[in-house]
């Protein structure tokens, strides 16, 4: 076998649903040489970085970490110590990303009570109480940003109807931490994983998550030992507090690209980011707008991060993503499940959510609608997004 | 709360147990700019390292990928994958990973029978042949390099016994691969797993694993689903293929980090490679022997990249390992389980297995041990080493 040569990256501008482009100094601090997973120089990184995860979620959990895995093994996680065979739960379904959660809900030996709404609506607390209450359920999931629909479900309240009916709450944050609030202990939110390839600006590889003391008690009185070794959150936490129990072998470098990774997002802070990511939405949306192109949520309920839009009658989903990708090396995402073929989702995350994103993705996309016989007027996105950043 | 500061690492020699120093060539990999998980770069980045993987593994194996998480997770993948409810397991204990199996197979619902020897020695045919009769498993598992012992155990014709009893051989190679020869095809292994920060040379992430035909065959026969929708292989394995199926967002960095591993192995080449491993192993051995340490595991069957001594008596383990990592800056392992406090483990794996890593740790052992009282000729580690180079 010839061996392959160097790595040789053609670089590329991530405006998909994730990984977006890492700051420069994320992946410098992977450059950094390893430590040991017990030496005292990580133990401390460990802890510098769990106080900074607390911070970003809002909480003051003591079992906030990174799982050594991408965001899905961080639903894995809460699901399989949330639950086991006999519970019950609700999934809230209007998204591949609710769809998975029922996928994956169900190889725990739970019963799954499926809520669903179309996809690209979100859920109201009525629905959701008339769940609690006919199903009584351990607990109730659902998705915060839904990654397939760009639709952003309001958490405020549903933590408390869910305690109202001795449910515990699981919210999936994998597309809204970093981008949007997230506020675990204002919210009343028992179980809560995210990803470090999106909203914190680092590489995949890492699953942060944060389980309430609501949540930990129901695992102290479960009958059954977790399904998973790995994910059993019993077991990992004794190697992130104090006892420093060997479990495994932590991810040492994706620990040091999350520490930065949050470095950053405190150093904006919080609502200087969210309101960043709003700013560049709204330019985004102007320009899109401009090209003719809706978005799937509804007005109100779009996230800034991740905006999904449907693809215009007569135009071809492949022959303008392979444009974008290589005439101007700029990423945007595919539809999912039913939208396949049918969406484009353009993520403004992290590092990402700037103007020059905006601006550069307006003009590249409307020359690819334009050569795919698209019927545009030339400029007028990029004049729609820059007479929108004018008023923002 | 005050931000930590920019990352800032002392430099260690680590000789531990892995993870091991990462070549400089692996660093500039991971600090090299992110494409997404479908980009065509990136697929390609994907077949090299299956191909790649494949050689290092002797296999012919179409599945043969790395699993999202460390090797624990590895370990994990291989048991749920194997087994389910109503399925019987073998497995070969005679240190902590051969525990650490039947602790997660255990979680798989199937009835394990645990085949004992004492810690530090391997299991004969034989022994395995009684167990596999009178047992009649689906699965039989051993660990080829057990890290807390330093034993290596043998493993042709552990295939061809299991296939005559219609069982499947399960081996866990998280310490031996890229460090001592492992042949998955000859030795007619069914899955195996490893990790990528021994002798791969890598950052602890990601666990490479393999699964035979034979494999593949009984995971079609499962009439359950498998417990784990992250691990579950015949999904991850519709991402690595051709269909390029979205299943999880790979950990992109450390794929360039595999690739870049896997690249330095096969430059060098595998038997150029296991025979570096066993000259260090040697004159380190001298070394140590000169300084009155005696291996835990049986002559012939010492591991050459982890080396587990017995601590002398009146010694204390902590001090002396404190004092190599304050005085300088040398990571070695304690010992696990039952030879806790009670053994030293030192490493000399992959980029690390060199003449420099033994004189300088057997320079500073000697004085560590002076240190603590021990009473040793001064200077006869270091000539001991010396000498054996001459010879090997």
């Amino acid at each position: 076998m010839n061996l392959p040569g160097q790595l040789n990256v053609r670089p590329r501008t991530l405006l998909g649903p994730g990984p977006c482009n890492v700051h420069p100094r994320v992946l410098t601090a992977m450059a950094t040489p390893l430590v040991g997973h017990l030496d005292p120089q990580f133990l401390e990184f460990m802890n510098e970085t769990q106080e900074m995860l607390r911070q970003v979620l809002g909480t003051t959990n003591r079992v906030t970490l990174p799982i050594s895995a991408t965001g899905m093994a961080g639903m894995e996680c809460c699901l399989m110590n949330l639950l086991e065979p006999g519970d019950k739960i609700v999934v809230c379904c209007a998204g591949y990303f609710g769809q998975r959660l029922i996928e994956v809900a169900g190889r725990t030996g739970a019963a799954v009570t499926e809520l669903h709404k179309p996809w690209g609506q979100v859920f109201d607390l009525e629905s959701i109480r008339q769940a609690l209450q006919s199903v009584r359920p351990n607990v109730l999931a659902i998705v915060h940003a839904e990654t397939s629909t760009g639709a952003w479900q309001p958490l405020d309240g549903i933590g408390r109807l869910c305690h109202e009916f001795g449910a515990l709450l699981l919210v999936d944050a994998v597309t809204s931490l970093g981008c949007v609030p997230v506020k675990v202990d204002d919210w009343q939110i028992d179980a809560i994983y995210s990803c470090s390839q999106k909203g914190m600006g680092c590489p995949p590889g890492l699953s942060p998550i944060s389980f309430s003391d609501r949540a930990l008690e129901a695992l102290n009185r479960r009958r059954t030992k977790v399904q998973s070794w790995y994910l059993d959150i019993s077991l990992v936490q004794k190697y992130w507090d104090s006892e420093r129990f060997y479990h495994h072998t932590a991810p040492i470098t994706m620990i040091y690209a999350l520490r930065e990774g949050l470095r950053l997002v405190l150093e904006e802070g919080l609502e200087a980011r969210w309101a960043r990511h709003m700013r560049n939405h709204r330019a985004l949306k102007a320009g899109l707008a401009a090209l003719g192109l809706n978005y799937i949520a509804t007005e109100g309920q779009q996230l800034p991060q991740l905006n999904a839009v449907r693809i215009p009658d007569g135009i071809d989903d492949l022959t303008v993503r392979k444009l974008l990708l290589s005439e101007f090396d700029i990423e945007i995402g595919g539809g999912l499940g039913e939208f396949k073929g049918k969406a484009w989702r353009v993520g403004l995350m992290g590092h990402n959510s700037k103007p020059a994103s905006v601006l550069l993705l307006l003009g590249a996309l409307e020359q690819c609608l334009l050569r795919a016989g698209a019927k545009v007027a030339s400029g007028a996105a990029v004049a729609g997004a820059n007479r929108a950043y004018a008023q923002l």
